[in-house]
């Protein structure tokens, strides 16, 4: 679940949210979320980690790719789903990689 | 703790980890790390969650401040404690935050 080893530059989108008590379908779709996106095209990888806030970081290859994943339409109706009853705020960051660095024990 | 209405460009580090299990000192440590943090010029915020993976993103004015606290003293000490005992894994990105938006209920 972490994603190692991309070679900058490219893309990560940041999502940082909290939630409301109604997570009624949530998961299901979050999951379903992360499959559809792990088959388009610029997609390099994901990490998430959820405790007071939830974090999900999307690595794409470039700014294009983030375009076409943001239209796409299951996507486009899970996020309205999302807006509607699943997250309290949200802030999403679309940023450039520009290095990285790895350790491993 | 979700970091808001920052105005890009600017700055994200992303640290994504897995731990070991021998955290002994590593919360203590973890929060003397963030109030360090908050002192240092150029510091925009923090948001974190843990579950399989903490991810860590911390947010920065530029890469000058990245490299300044890159180099305090004390966060080197707690670099090179979390490599010894703490961390299993871990990868670290700087981005240029490029755009965001935010939503609230």
């Amino acid at each position: 679940m972490i994603v190692y080893s991309l070679k900058p530059p490219y893309y990560a989108v940041i999502f940082t949210s909290t939630v409301t008590n109604d997570l009624d379908g949530y998961e299901e779709t979050a999951n379903k979320m992360e499959e559809l996106a792990k088959e388009q095209p610029g997609y390099l990888g994901i990490e998430y980690a959820r405790s007071e806030v939830g974090i999900t970081v999307s690595y794409w290859k470039d700014l294009n790719s983030i375009t076409q994943w943001k239209n796409n339409i299951e996507h486009t109706a899970a996020r309205e789903l999302g807006r509607k009853k699943w997250y309290q705020k949200y802030q999403l960051r679309i940023c450039k990689v520009e290095r990285e660095y790895g350790f491993e024990r």
